[in-house]
C-alpha cells in the first residue's frame, strides 16, 4: 500500500488488518480511546455511520475492520480532511469510506436528517476555561470544547440519525452525569455503559457509551475495563482489542 | 441487650457493633444492598442524617457504627415503625436513632425544609408495571415504586436537605440514566458513583450513588465492587464491609 507522505507526517501502525496511518504530531494523534471507542461500537452490516470530527479518519478506518461498509468521516478542518483522504487511499478504504469536509455543528448544512443508522464520536473532552490551552492550535481544538460543545454534539448526532439510530461516544468518566442527562435531553437513551480504568483499584477515567435515539430508559453497564497491569504493560483484554 | 420478639418476628445478626435486628420475615427484610449503601455513606460527625422509608431501621443502625450521631428514620407503615423503634431499643442507640412514622413524600408535614444535612434512601427498585408484585403487601412496597416513584424521592431530598447536602442512594445500575437526570432535574449533581458486580465479568446489578445538593458538574467514578468469588462466596472487600 502506497502512503503519500508530506513533511512533518509520520505513518503509524494501526495494526488491525495491517493498516497503517499518516499522523501529524502537531495534531491530534490517535490514542487508546480512539480504539477502545472503534472496538465498543456495535456495528451491523447495513449501518450508515457517521464519524463526528474524524481527523485523521482512525475512527472510520478501525472500523472497517469490524465490519462497517459504508462510513462518512466530517472533518472541519481541511488540512486533516486532506491527510484522511490519504489515509482511506492508502489502506484501499475509498468503497467503504467517505471524507466530508464540514461542520458538524452545522449539520442540516452537509447531510438530510435521519441520514445515518450510526454515529460515532471521539469529542472535545474539556470545557473551555478548563485546563490549560494546549498550545498547538489543532491539538486545543480536539481536547478542549472549542469547535463543539457536548449539547452541540448531541443536537448533531439527532440530527444525522434517524429514529431508533445509535450514538456511540467515549469521554471522561467524570462527565457521565452531563452525557446521560444531556442526551436525554435530545432524546438520546443512554443503553449501554463500559467504564475504562486506568490500573485496577484506581478511580476511572473513561466511560464509553452507546444511546439510542427515541430509546426508552434502562442501561446495561459492562463490566469494568482495565487498561494496565500493575506492571504497567497492557492488560490481555486491552491487548485483544488493539488486535496484537 | 434485650430485644422484645412479636409472633412471626425473628432475630438476625447486623455483626456491626455486636448489634441485632428483629425482622418480620412477610416484609422486606435487609439485603447485601443495605449494608453496601451504609458503607457507601460518608458520614461527618455533626450530620443530621435522614433516612428516607427507614422499615427496620436497619440502616440508621448501620450508619451509627460508621460514626453517625443523629440520624431520623421516616417510616410510613406504623407496624414497622413500632419495629423499628424496638430494633433501637434494644441496641440501646435511642439516643442517636430517632422515628419518625410519616410519608416522606410528604415532607412538608414533617419537617422544616432544610432540616438535614445528609439523606439515605434505599428506594423502591421497580418501576410499577415492571417485573411480578410480590404477593407480601410489604415486600410489593418496598420492591415497586407502589409508594414513591424516584421523582418523589428526590423532591423529597432536595425538601429536607439544607443547600449542598448529600444524598445517597443505591438502586439498580440499569437506572443509572435515572438517577443522574432526574436528580439534576432538582439540583441534585452526582458526585459519587460505585458499580456493584456480582461476579467479575459481569454485568453490574447496582449503583451507589451520592448527590449533593446545589453541586457542580463532576463526578468520581470509583473502583467496581465485586460482591461474590468465583466459588460464590463474598470477596475479601465485602467481608470487609460486613465487619466480619
Amino acid at each position: 500500500m502506497d502512503f503519500e507522505l508530506r513533511e512533518g507526517e509520520r505513518l503509524d501502525d494501526l495494526v488491525r488488518d495491517g493498516m497503517r496511518l499518516i499522523q501529524r504530531p502537531d495534531q491530534f494523534c490517535f490514542s487508546l480511546d480512539s480504539v477502545l471507542l472503534a472496538h465498543f461500537v456495535r456495528v451491523r452490516r447495513k449501518d450508515r455511520i457517521v464519524d463526528l470530527g474524524t481527523g485523521t479518519a482512525v475512527i472510520p478506518l478501525l472500523l472497517t475492520a469490524f465490519g462497517a461498509e459504508d462510513v462518512v468521516g466530517i472533518e472541519k478542518n481541511p488540512v486533516m480532511a486532506e491527510l484522511a483522504e490519504r489515509n482511506i487511499k492508502g489502506n484501499r478504504k475509498e468503497g467503504k469510506i467517505r471524507i466530508v469536509c464540514g461542520d458538524y455543528c452545522e449539520a442540516p448544512s452537509l447531510f438530510p436528517t435521519g441520514a445515518f443508522t450510526s454515529a460515532v464520536v471521539n469529542p472535545p473532552y474539556r470545557e473551555v476555561g478548563r485546563g490549560a490551552l494546549n498550545e498547538k492550535a489543532g491539538v486545543a481544538s480536539a481536547c478542549h470544547e472549542l469547535t463543539a460543545s457536548l449539547p452541540d454534539v448531541f443536537r448533531a448526532a439527532a440530527y444525522l440519525l434517524a429514529f431508533g439510530g445509535r450514538l456511540t461516544m467515549v469521554h471522561r468518566a467524570d462527565r457521565v452525569g452531563d452525557l446521560l442527562a444531556e442526551g436525554r435531553a435530545v432524546r438520546m437513551e443512554a443503553k449501554r455503559l463500559r467504564f475504562v480504568y486506568s490500573h485496577e483499584g484506581e478511580e476511572a477515567v473513561r466511560v464509553l457509551c452507546e444511546w439510542k435515539y427515541g430509546g426508552h430508559p434502562g442501561v446495561i453497564v459492562e463490566p469494568p475495563l482495565i487498561v494496565h497491569e500493575k506492571d504497567g504493560s497492557y492488560t490481555e483484554e486491552v491487548r485483544a482489542i488493539y488486535g496484537k
